[in-house]
């Protein structure tokens, strides 16, 4: 079939939409009808050329929410009609990190994955007889993608396509890191170093859990506003404090109790696990930083108790917490419209990258 | 009253043994009489002047056990003729630390036993009318001592000085990294770097634990024999390797659940996190740095799972949890016989030092 697509011929070139050749769904595999896609910086990073093992030509995007239009032979968990969001970490509940019971990271497909393939080592889509390959096993930017049944989460049919989509990512990787990560407790201080995307999920998710104390810290002040709008409830520019981390744990009462870095910065990661308190606090990353960039402090930090943690989606697993957080969303529990500050048609898709850069965005949605 | 000590007038001097004046206890504190003591690294830490906050004249010595001989005014929780061990990580249950039931990291009396004094800012100690400093407010070094009553493990009577005072330090670091900060499983992989006093007690609480692969990592071949005395069932040599990480998540068929870092050498640190399991790895810095020194990894590391953390005093609460060491060993769980391979009296003291510093010894305990 041909479907419509924003393709990344190159690095550092916008895209271009184009209609694409999509082969139909193989044994295990799953034809879905993407509704709607958010811009994440992960899209960015490999758009960008920064990423060292980025593949091009491809069709980028991971943060969709869609339709099941057909399925493969065996395909069993998903029916047609069924909304579904696809997954780019799976969970094929067989693998040895699905059964550990102690990650999210499910193995299964990912050598395939990661070369921008399907599980079997082919695309499904191609372009004047070459073939596009497939980003972070979802590939969103294109209205019709393939995606082997394991990488689909089934969501309830109520939840709004255009916000929906934004839990394949950016929703799940903040509150999910509060959730599942930190298991963070009712009554604990935490402090979120940057308030973007990610930031904000995280704020919300502590909000969620009953955390007294939120602090937000960013150099932009027009942030203060926005953290505050999803429950921060102090707020710190590192330019207003000679000492961010002294600062932080004068503020916290001796530091705090949990401390989430959202800005892949190694430096911004070093004050947030120094900003824990001593005997327990625990430093959660989850920026992701630039190639080649290193972390480090003086192991007398972990001695006296710090825990120095990641976070990978949220921890969360695909198929089976990823429609939990849907379900709070329509319960009201966590909100995702304001986030969603702009909603382009695919042929604008480039300026969504342009909002983002200029950081005039929190989340822009392409719909379909 | 006077006592036999042995007293470290200054920095990178023998200790030199002659009788000081001793204060009996005051209000809430106790006099113990202390009757066997083991001879760490710390001690060595500190007489060697690399403890920038090392204190001159004091005596050394935190690895003890004794009898009360007398107790202050308001003591409850120990009687005369208690058998006691000294704890530099004591147990008020009363603190911030305490009560968050996160850490054993008690403050109670933190700022007053770093300078080498009892809680009310005295010292006990004096020599021809000069204060001598405790250290790590225990001083086990002298017959007698003088301590907080919460810095004081009831133990059972049956227990010999001469291996319960090595609970008081090695034994209960070891193990209880293994039972309490990381809370290994039945069944985990583990690998333990540097097999002496502290390493060889991590391998131990492992098998007691239940671990499936034990691996001991030493660059000293003859380690390899004390590693399996004690439950090793692998053991690696870096110097017979190319690459000892690649290595080790070859031997342990992916990465490792849990490491250990029983080195204070700063790229063994990184080595022990980077030889963790993707996904659940948690690594567990117990060996203390050089001053200045620093951890570094890349952030991937820990997005992909693994954990950084450190133990100290093997997370262990001292009153609550050492008499239950002291009591797995008397009911043959643990061993600690084996590990002593020498006992002098105090006169011959500093050949331990010199002993340690030679390789030649596991442990040596003084007995008065």
């Amino acid at each position: 079939m041909k479907t419509r697509a924003a393709v990344a011929f190159e690095a550092k070139r916008p895209l271009e939409i184009v209609e694409v050749d999509l082969e139909g769904p193989r044994a295990g595999e799953v034809l879905v009808e993407i509704k709607a896609t958010g811009i994440c910086h992960t899209d960015a990073y490999t758009l960008d050329g920064l990423d060292s093992e980025g593949i091009f030509p491809s069709i980028l995007g991971h943060e969709g929410a869609g339709v099941v239009v057909e399925i493969g032979a065996g395909v069993t968990s998903v029916a047609v009609g069924d909304h579904v969001i696809p997954l780019y970490t799976p969970e094929c509940r067989q693998c040895k990190s699905c059964l550990s019971r102690k990650t999210n990271l499910c193995t299964a497909i990912r050598a395939t994955q990661g070369k921008g393939m399907m599980p079997d080592g082919t695309s499904r889509f191609s372009y004047k007889g070459q073939a596009i390959a497939h980003y972070m096993g979802c590939s969103t930017f294109s209205n019709y993608t393939v995606l082997p049944e394991i990488a689909l989460a089934k969501i309830r049919k109520d939840a709004p396509f255009e916000s929906a989509c934004y839990v394949g990512c950016g929703v799940t990787t903040g509150v999910g890191a509060v959730v599942n990560t930190a298991k963070v407790e009712p009554g604990a201080n935490a402090v979120v170093f940057g308030l973007g995307g990610i930031g904000l999920n995280v704020i919300q998710g502590l909000k969620m859990v009953g955390a007294d104390m939120i602090v937000g810290v960013d150099l932009n002040p027009a942030k203060e506003e926005w953290g505050r709008r999803f429950g921060m409830t102090h707020f710190v520019n590192p330019k207003d404090v000679s000492d961010v981390v002294a600062h932080l744990v004068e503020l916290t009462g001796g530091g705090a109790d949990y401390t989430f870095d959202c800005t892949g910065n190694t430096t911004v990661m070093r004050q947030a696990l120094e900003a824990c308190h001593r005997g327990w606090g625990e430093s959660i990353v989850i920026g992701v930083a630039e190639a080649g960039k290193e972390i480090s402090t003086r192991p007398f930090q972990l001695v006296t108790g710090r825990v120095w943690k990641g976070s990978a989606f949220g921890g969360a697993r695909g198929r089976t917490d990823t429609p939990r957080i849907v379900d709070w969303y329509m319960d009201g529990k966590i909100e995702i419209d304001p986030m969603i500050t702009h909603t382009l048609p695919l042929e604008r898709i480039n300026e969504a990258f342009d909002l983002m850069h200029a950081g005039e965005s929190i989340r822009s949605v392409v719909v379909f």
